[in-house]
């Protein structure tokens, strides 16, 4: 359950995320609770002036963005980004982060290893000692979905389809989403990599190595900066 | 180009495996010319009295085999597929095989992994010593497509966007081709990971450690049975 609490402090998280953002940017918009609010500051910026072209992880944030007037590129257009805002179910110790349970998990990681530098904001309750009690989503491809769910099995999962009004959820790239019950994730680096070697599977929600710096909002309204010593 | 006897050479190394099909089977069913004669042999013997069930790697073996009488199913109505029996671009000593130059490698892929039996088909010149002068079929999303094509070239090849009537080429699941033009690959078991860890890339059409027996079929009417040794 989202409190108020708990939106306020993804809120001044967000916002923090956004001051690293300057002049002449491409800016990566991420999906979700926590971009909404990022991609809120940056229309009020743009209004102050600020001028950067930004790509979407989703079509949720494209209207978004479209909305207030930011505009958009696609990858025919840059060769890089230089900074992408993007929330995250669980981040642990050794920065290494699950996402997708907003569904957009492929176009989020595809924009990220696109991106120089990859803030992942988040409120204090998705900092976990051990990652896997979110379930990991991943994205695998409809042929043979109920063979590649078995798969799944054969890692130690409890592999659920997600459903949308009680048909499979389909992701923007006519994908399903399987989200798998780890309970509790010992090797993220290993899984990754087994899981996306499943022929069928497309790509999982663990993004291992690539988050530069993490900002943590609290109930309290602080904010803590966490920056990768790599 | 093909000539006559390559279709000859091809037609009986299909047949040949055909005959490791059994009453009440599940047969996969490869893509391609030569895939085609193999779905030929099966309509051939189900004349005969041969009673089985097909699982399709395409939609174009799909309708091959409707058109002929084979019953199909899906991976909803089935645990595994009994023999799968496919073609191939090239296959090494090594017994790796690049596959999908007919734009189905991950559908043909999702069904050889379900497999007990994966036969491969190939005429003599698709046995090679080293992979790689066929160039290399990487299946990825058309999200982000210039993104994951310029990670490619990292890997040392030439990426190509495969197109059909001046448009990208869709697969049967939505997605782009790149034809990656590695000249020689020395290393396919890493090259193959390598790949598939490419945010954006679903699969490749490399195939390691899947085929269990490969026919060749020789100009002069010969064919030749490889079993594996492991």
């Amino acid at each position: 359950m989202i409190t108020g609490d708990d939106m306020e402090s993804k809120r001044i998280a967000a916002e923090r995320a956004v001051e690293y953002i300057e002049d002449g940017m491409i800016v990566g918009l991420g999906t979700g609770s926590t971009a909404y609010w990022a991609i809120q500051k940056i229309g009020e910026r743009m209004k102050e002036g600020l001028d950067i072209r930004a790509i979407a992880t989703s079509n949720q944030s494209e209207s978004l963005a479209k909305a207030i007037g930011i505009s958009l590129v696609s990858f025919s257009d840059i060769k890089a980004v230089d900074v992408t805002i993007d929330g995250a179910d669980e981040v642990d110790r050794q920065w290494n982060v699950i996402k997708g349970g907003g569904g957009a998990l492929l176009r989020e990681k595809i924009v990220a290893a696109a991106s120089k530098q990859l803030i992942i904001i988040i409120d204090e309750r998705k900092l976990v000692d051990r990652l896997g009690e979110f379930p990991l989503p991943v994205e695998i491809v409809q042929f043979g979905y109920e063979m590649t769910m078995h798969k799944l099995t054969e890692l130690g999962c409890r592999p659920i389809l997600r459903e949308k009004d009680k048909k499979p959820f389909m992701t923007d790239n006519g994908n399903y989403i399987i989200d798998c019950e780890f309970g509790s994730i010992e090797k993220p680096v290993e899984l990754h990599k087994e899981i996306n070697m499943i022929p069928g599977v497309v790509d999982n929600g663990l993004f291992i190595h690539m988050a530069d710096q993490v900002i943590v909002g609290f109930e309290d309204g602080s904010v803590k900066e966490l920056r990768r010593m790599v």
